[in-house]
């Protein structure tokens, strides 16, 4: 049987569509046999970008549709340099991607795919709407203090890698209770959107393992701690499918010293020279 | 212009299989429009070895021309098994290949290829039947004991990265000096076919620049402050080519802690998927 095209979320600024371009080229490197369509929710990336963005995503052979989404929906929601709005798009995702679309999967800018992404599309999600990974394991005061701040009883999710069963999300995601989470909550909020994604639908969530999913590339002495040593650089390398560069610390900066800043500095490399 | 086929040479024994599989899979993935022909020297490897290394090279597009080679032919040159009897085929390259073939780059299976080749392919040989990097400039010590050694008069070249005229080589190579020189100096040969390769050939050799072609991957600090610091970890991901794991710390053990192990277990995994 052949396999089901691989839908995937995107959404970034212009100050992103490099990072980007490492995230599709090291996708791609590591997923050869899939058909791949990028779906870009953005507001104020030109036209002139876009249509090389496409013809890159093109000479990859994957496919990039672009929806230009209006900046003025989330005029309220609170938004900085780092948390700019477009973070907030993905949780829109189910009511703005076509419906004939069923399912897809939300990746950050900011992480590098080294292995094949085809067992986290196939997860059964049964009756959730989502699937995510927590870091609970690698900073668990954090999860700690999070679920208190916002009143949730499960684990608290990292929202930068997402699987999302889309007719689920049509049924149960309202904008209007989005919009209305971020106004009311916009003083007592750290990571925007990521805080509104585990107030609302934490609970419609299943939990998938970080190590593999969402490995923070920030922690891996507590990775390796937490496995009894199992998860050295040979088992990452093996079975981790996505390293996700949480913090400031991102290995695309000069400054960056990073363990695994020269992979991703290499997958850079790959991407500049399809441009 | 299309592009020429670029030919390969290598030449190892059934141990260096999978290292040889991480070389042909960054080389590539890292050079993904040319059309790779390799010449493959041996003498022990199995006929179902050679089958599947032919298949898995076939699966990355990359035709693979295995020439069995007698191995009485060197039975009086002093081996061990970090140097096999396979590390003199080479020298024999120019005697061994079809005459049809009228240049052949030589790679040695302990690299990693980062960037892409045909610059390398492409450089001018003039009156020189070879062209080599030096590591020189990254240990001193040991060029200068080695020039003293082979009394020889120009840079001590390292062997493992080899751009071969063939048409020159033929003229200039003779098999029967290079067994006359493998009997006569057994008892001073340290690298044995390189300080022969040194001896013999060494002032027909044009030197290249080794932090790109021939990147000793144990000297990353020598290699820094040798450039005033400019040959950063990103200068390398985006100019050194070929990354060279000389000595006994090979990446691919799990003992290994290297700088380059995250990017070289990384490319052990992209080889280990297409088997």
């Amino acid at each position: 049987m052949p396999k089901d095209k691989m839908n995937l979320l995107v959404s970034f600024d212009k100050n992103y569509i490099r990072p980007f371009q490492t995230v599709i080229t090291s996708l791609v490197i590591n997923n050869p046999k899939e058909e791949i369509h990028i779906w870009l929710l953005h507001s104020d990336i030109p036209n002139d970008d876009l249509l090389k963005l496409e013809n890159y995503c093109s000479s990859l052979q994957a496919e990039l549709t672009a929806i230009n989404f209006d900046r003025k929906l989330f005029s309220s929601a609170p938004i900085s340099k780092r948390y700019p709005q477009e973070m907030y798009y993905r949780l829109l995702a189910a009511n703005i991607l076509p419906e004939t679309i069923e399912k897809i999967l939300y990746l950050d800018p900011d992480i590098l795919v080294i292995n094949p992404l085809r067992p986290l599309w196939e997860i059964p999600l049964g009756k959730y709407a989502f699937a995510a990974a927590s870091h609970t394991g690698v900073t668990n005061i954090m999860s700690g203090v999070n679920r208190v701040r916002l009143g949730i009883k499960q684990d608290y999710f990292n929202s930068g890698i997402m699987l999302i069963n889309l007719v689920k999300a049509r049924e149960l995601v309202k904008p209007d209770e989005i919009f209305r989470c971020v106004r009311e909550s916009k003083s007592k909020l750290l990571l925007p959107d990521q805080d509104i994604f585990n107030f609302l639908y934490g609970s419609l969530t299943k939990q998938v393992d970080d190590a593999v999913w969402n490995y923070d590339a920030r922690h891996y002495t507590d990775y390796l701690v937490r496995s009894g040593g199992e998860a050295d650089i040979d088992w990452i390398m093996k079975n981790t499918a996505i390293l996700h560069f949480c913090g400031k610390n991102k290995p695309w900066l000069s400054s960056s010293s990073h363990l695994f800043g020269v992979l991703y500095k290499h997958y850079m490399q790959l991407a500049a020279r399809q441009r």
